[in-house]
């Protein structure tokens, strides 16, 4: 068979499977995790034989040691992915809520209830982990799942499938509701994203590189999430205390995560004040600082800052600088530079930060709190698919809410218009 | 300037506009809308004078009644166009809405925020009505708009679009948050469904042609309305009265809109007892019968019904009839030939209806009313942009808000993340 044929017949499968999915009961649901989970403690070795043949293939094809850390499961590991499943059992199901019914002039009542929205085709890197945890936030969902893998991920991938369908078998759901795509051939990919008709929506987890080439050939919506070049404002009403800890938390807290801070914009009337203790606090972490030309006059050991540096997500330790003049300078630097990610002002001045939270154009916006907020979990989403920097659908960190939709229904009694 | 550089132009400053649209004060807005309307009322002569020459030039070129029944306006339609902006002013302004805020175990209260979406694309017919509408739908919402009319009524709708800009002046509002398209070139709407830099969502209104050509080009999110084919089921729990008269409303209160009915299906039990009745009532109305085998026994008048039929929208006076099971074969027909618009049930059954709502897959599911309930203004949403027949952003009778979208907003007092 074709990859076109094969992926095509996958995706017949997974529309098909979605109309079971949709209406499968909350219980048929956290039935099927359950023995998903069970199913992965049961064949921890196998999925461990299965990963330790993908890495040793790995290895020899000379990936680097971060893939491979990514790559590589443990007993450990697994036993956190069958707590992963666990855990989304435990969250509440999001489908079939019914919300804003109201009572209409012509007697009948109209609100909106929760569903899903079908056929969710994830596509991510060489990390078993998300197998298991993709399968789990689809279904919870009510949608049906075509997973795509990295290909050096395969065996443990299949491996973690099997586990998956045998616990969608326990629950008398059909097995095709959770697809692993069996193929390496990376014209599978482009299909995935361009069969409207079978697959609903594409969410890619992983590198800027594979998110970009997705949404150019997606010829159905994507649940994208680029860069994070997230800002600390500090307003010229700013607390200093808080200020300094919250630059602190969110450039150094992890360097490496999407809601790190990536520039700081401090207002004219505190820099002299504040940039060198904020800078020295930096640079006792070993942040090095590219600056404006004023920071640089208040902060030698800053290097100047390149109209690319606004732009930057070093996911490094390396920091922006920029004097403004006030929050409306503030404003206007971050909807021009930033990612449309996370950002926040520090501030004691209410009429500052409610313009702050109003005009700044980002998924997360802040006042007083570190940018290392915005994620699923610290925002009580319970899961996270994702953190979008799209503003159509969903922004900003993505629960299971994002993998559903609503639709309208209406109560009556027999009401005709007239 | 050729049209790819005059339409890059055009997104460039919609993009820019959109930034104060965005920050517009709800008095601002409603002040450009006022002044808008009185616009309008003050160059009616003028504008009834370009679209005069529109008209004559369509007739010399033969287009057909019905576009020339669109295209034409009189002293009483310029009227309901500048009624029509009053009306949008008076509704409540969705930017800036925040909902569910919580505080969360770290201490900060995380939360919702509405903001518009940023620049909005609308693609339309010959109908200078809907400039003024798509204007005063954007503004509101907060959004830039860039506007594409049919090229037959260019004339009428630059001088709808001059008062447009006045009244954005009179707000002092940029004239270029609602830029009307000056080229009748047809390569201007391929370029401009595919800024995505400039444009974030392009809505079509017209024909099923337009909006499949326009889906197929576009690189940036569409709200798309493709066909109605709107179901009527009679359960065999039904109310013989009830389904006379949803059935009677929903198919022959008007035969050419979205939301008439275009197939009945009939529970088995209750075939023999109704489907003679129902007919009969359809005959009445002058309405032809496309019928099932059993329907064809029960309804002589009704002709053969082919596989075609069951996906038709006829939006004229037949309606196909399909004898089936139970509930159960009723949801399996729509969720196989329904368009995904309006489909209702007819049951005193409270179980039957409840599966019905939860498993049609639709944009409105309903119980005991009309399809022809289906619609913005019925549903209380006070204006309507367009009926979604997609699942992702919005589904169903789409309001101001989906024009719209929700970021993040979290409110701290010095919290950084441990």
């Amino acid at each position: 068979m074709d990859v076109k044929t094969y992926m095509q017949q996958v995706g017949r499968q997974a529309r098909e499977a979605s109309r079971a999915t949709a209406r499968a009961s909350t219980a048929a649901k956290n039935t099927a995790l359950l023995a998903m989970a069970q199913a992965i403690r049961e064949r921890r070795d196998e999925l461990l034989a299965a990963n330790a043949a993908d890495v040793a293939d790995a290895r020899n094809n000379g990936l680097d040691a971060a893939m491979i850390d990514r790559l590589t499961l443990t007993e450990k590991s697994v036993e956190a992915m069958a707590q992963g499943l666990e855990q989304v059992a435990a969250l509440p199901d999001p489908i079939g809520e019914i919300t804003d019914m109201k009572r209409r002039p012509s007697g009948i009542q109209v609100g909106k209830m929760r569903v899903p929205l079908g056929v969710v085709g994830i596509i991510y890197e060489a990390r078993p982990n998300v197998t298991a945890d993709a399968a789990a936030l689809c279904l919870k969902s009510g949608n049906a799942a075509i997973l795509r893998g990295g290909k050096e991920s395969l065996r443990a991938n299949q491996a973690i499938a099997a586990c998956v369908r045998a616990g969608l078998k326990a629950a008398g759901l059909p097995e095709t509701a959770v697809q692993v795509i069996e193929t390496t051939d990376r014209a599978a990919v482009g299909h995935l994203v361009a069969m409207p008709e079978y697959v609903d929506v594409i969410v890619p987890r992983g590198g800027k590189g594979l998110i970009e080439r997705i949404s150019k050939e997606a010829r159905v919506p994507v649940i994208k999430h680029l860069d994070g070049n997230c800002h600390v404002y500090v307003d010229d009403a700013a607390d200093a205390g808080k200020a300094l800890r919250i630059l602190e938390n969110s450039k150094t807290q992890r360097l490496g995560t999407c809601n790190t801070a990536e520039s700081l914009l401090i207002a004219r009337p505190v820099a002299v004040s504040l940039a060198p203790t904020l800078c020295a606090m930096l640079g006792r972490h070993g942040v090095a600082i590219r600056g404006c030309e004023e920071t640089r006059k208040l902060v030698p050991q800053a290097i100047a800052a390149t109209e690319e540096d606004w732009y930057a997500e070093y996911l490094a330790a390396i920091i922006s600088v920029k004097i403004v003049a006030d929050v409306g300078e503030a404003i206007e630097h971050i909807n021009t530079y930033s990612s449309q990610h996370t950002d926040t002002i520090v501030t004691e001045n209410y009429t500052n930060a409610m313009r702050f939270l109003r005009e700044v154009d980002s998924g997360s916006v802040m006042v007083n709190a570190s940018t290392r907020f915005a994620d699923g979990f610290e925002y009580g989403l319970g899961a996270e698919i994702g953190i979008s920097t799209d503003k159509f659908h969903a922004r900003g960190p993505v629960g299971l809410e994002g993998l559903t939709s609503q639709k309208w229904i209406v109560l009556g009694d027999g009401e005709v218009r007239s």
